[in-house]
């Protein structure tokens, strides 16, 4: 390798590889760029709305094997899914063997755990998926080959489901560098120290790519999608939402919190951790930049760099006097919070009031009646209910915290739009500011903060 | 007594009552008004700057006493001050020779506990001034008599210096109705149900009011003062602020937390408790209508009732990677804060970090050392630090809730002052918006705040 080459890992996700003419563009991506060497894989995905993605057909092998019917039919299926790649691809038939020997060696392993048996079915689709691309660029003459996870030292936590990679990973995938060609590695799992393979919980090839991005120290981490970049704001709620070039990490983990589903950001930690840049590309559109991420950005002229907002929220309100002298009130709420296994969002106080904003995902009437009684009776408060409805909408950037003004240009923004506003959150994270309204103001609120921050142009309404 | 007349409570606080001459304009105040069938008084207070309280007088009296040294200088300091007042009067030397037997006989008592000896003894400046109080009442025609605690059933636990009045007191109190003419009730303290004297904790005379008042079921309790009312933001600021003519008990509450010392809030709980409006008034201008205190009021006019602010918070920041994913992190958080016997303002958090605002009078090097090691070793923040110079602002009114625009009218006047806001905090109280600004700016911060809220004229600069 020349001391100017650069090693960049990309990561294709399952509509990227749905089928061989999306392969074949994934091809072409690859070839582009000789920095490009380490292409991390997901199992095929949907080629339409209706479509199965190989993964859910592997499932239902798994489960159909646990439950001791025949899986002739379901193992099938599975093949032909592959089949239909292959032949396109103009792959031989040993390809289509390898597969199939694969699945029936997977079908036959030992169900003690079922568990660790789903785990291995899993995997199958990212593994397999992985074997055909390698073979694919082969027969175009590029030199590349798979690599197993296991080869390549990716060790994780014997937790089948929820893999954590280990710390010794990292300098295990590090040697990748001295590897001739192209690698193409499978995502969404690893395996254990005693040898079981392991996946890692959802957004699992991201996890992947991170991970790899981060052992081998690329100069670059690129992801490749559906969507041309991260926008603003929802395209949905805002007619051509300005696309973001380039954004923080701290300003795209914010982003994801509320409604910027991208791609899961939590699989993105260990790039960020070794401050790997990422970039966010579009596989049917890779001429577009794309959205950026990294450690720091210049904003002074943008001090905002994006709208999120989510709905799904409660406000579990309660009052009693003298609150505030009370040392210890806050943590036994939080206790009793705590004891139904939920965990809160933000904690707003007065004087004799303080509200937690929960997820209403984690509440169940039974968890509320018994929060209730409890804070009634434990705390002797003199009021406790809860209150649905609530949207939160955050407003992102690295520039806020240090811009005069942000708050009462939002605040306006909002008022302009009749928007009551619930809660107001600013004063621990630098780069956001977030407001609780009423759900069904929260499409009023995102275009009139955009409107605000980022256009004098009209909205979608 | 008639069905149509009222029956008052009115309290009259030290400064009130320091020499003759106040206590004159006060036994004036006193029978302007039949309504005011009991009166409740403190100790006299200073007369200038220079001058001692009667209370510190006493103290100094008790600790000779308590130090065995002699005592009869002490003693004298006190009966001299007394005897400036009834002579004045025109009382006759019978009222000094039972003030000064009665000084005797308290420091004779028992220094088996000394906190109760000074508990009795402090309370000699309360029980005597009622005593010339009725005397002189008396000697200008006026029915009217002194009454104790004890014989008034006013118990309270046996807490020396902190006493809680105890539930069977105001049925006690209730009977009081019954009494024929004008009752001087001394202010500051009870008895145990085993007899002995016991002080409330500070605002003692004011708590005392509060009591009676909700004990005899209070048509109105007035608090006299040395101010003309409440104002909207402080005198000293601010020049001229509108006085507030109607507050509500959790308004006042909300802006007795932040610079409004009128009088200790905490003090008022009783008469809140039983909805006795309250109606601060001052004793040197008892024309003036004075700040009333009442449940509700009509705000639709003027949502925004005062602005109150604070200096002395310091802020607590704890980041930690996926801090909103771990459940339980805030109870732990403020677990290691309780620890240190502190309680806490507010706890503004982001995605993975979070901020406790915290009184600095709470805070010692030590506490502060041992919160950052605990918060680093045992929930493993990245990153934890102490930010001191925080000033509270806060906007305070029952209407602020529910109109829409008064966080951008707060915002906008804060960025007109060129102020950055380092918190925001709305959401649980529905009577008040804080903001966290540097400590430099809180005077600009009250100025903004006030032009855009209470005035267009041009305000102190």
């Amino acid at each position: 390798m020349g001391e100017c080459e650069r090693m960049n890992v990309a990561k294709f996700g399952g509509s990227s590889l749905a089928d061989a003419g999306q392969i074949k563009k994934v091809a072409s991506i690859i070839t582009a760029d000789t920095d490009r060497k380490i292409i991390v894989v997901s199992a095929p995905g949907k080629r339409s709305d209706e479509d199965t993605k190989v993964t859910d057909l592997l499932i239902h092998l798994g489960e159909t094997a646990l439950a001791g019917k025949d899986t002739a039919d379901a193992l099938q299926n599975v093949v032909e899914r592959f089949r239909s790649i292959t032949e396109e691809l103009g792959l031989s038939e040993d390809m289509l063997r390898i597969i199939e020997k694969d699945l029936q060696e997977r079908v036959d392993y030992t169900k003690e755990s079922p568990e660790r048996f789903l785990d291995q079915m899993k995997a199958a689709g990212e593994d397999n998926n992985a074997k055909v691309i390698a073979g694919y660029l082969q027969s175009q003459g590029v030199l590349s080959e798979y690599i197993n996870p296991a080869e390549a030292g990716l060790y994780v936590s014997d937790t089948p489901g929820n893999a954590q990679v280990l710390p010794e990973s990292y300098d295990n995938l590090y040697k990748l560098r001295e590897r001739k060609g192209i690698l193409i590695f499978p995502g969404f799992f690893g395996y254990s120290k005693e040898g079981k393979l392991v996946t890692f919980s959802r957004g699992g090839s991201d996890i992947t790519g991170s991970i790899v991005a981060a052992g081998i120290k690329a100069d670059l981490y690129e992801n490749f999608t559906d969507v041309d970049s991260v926008f603003a704001a929802n395209p949905k709620v805002v007619k051509d939402p300005v696309a973001i070039k380039r954004m923080t990490y701290r300003e795209m983990r914010e982003l994801s919190y509320a409604g910027f589903a991208v791609f899961h950001d939590e699989a993105l930690i260990p790039a960020f951790q070794k401050s790997i840049p990422v970039c966010v590309k579009n596989t049917n559109n890779p001429k577009t930049s794309g959205t950026m991420i990294i450690s720091e950005r210049e904003y002074a002229l943008n001090p905002v760099i994006g709208i999120a907002a989510d709905k799904g929220f409660s406000t579990l309100y309660v009052r009693k006097y003298l609150m505030n002298r009370e040392v210890g009130f806050g943590r036994r709420l939080l206790s009793i919070i705590e004891d139904e296994g939920i965990s809160y969002e933000h904690i707003p106080s007065g004087i004799d009031d303080t509200s937690v904003i929960l997820d209403n995902s984690q509440l169940t009437p039974a968890a509320e009646e018994k929060i209730i009684s409890r804070i009634t009776e434990e705390l002797e408060a003199d009021d406790v209910y809860f209150e649905k409805g609530l949207a939160m909408i955050m407003l992102v950037g690295e520039g806020m915290h240090e811009t005069v003004g942000i708050a009462a240009r939002a605040t306006k923004a909002l008022m302009e739009k009749e928007i009551n506003i619930e809660m107001i959150n600013q004063g621990s994270s630098e780069v956001s500011l977030a407001f609780g309204i009423k759900e069904e103001q929260v499409d009023d609120a995102i275009r009139g903060l955009y409107e605000e921050f980022f256009s004098t142009k009209e909205v979608l309404q």
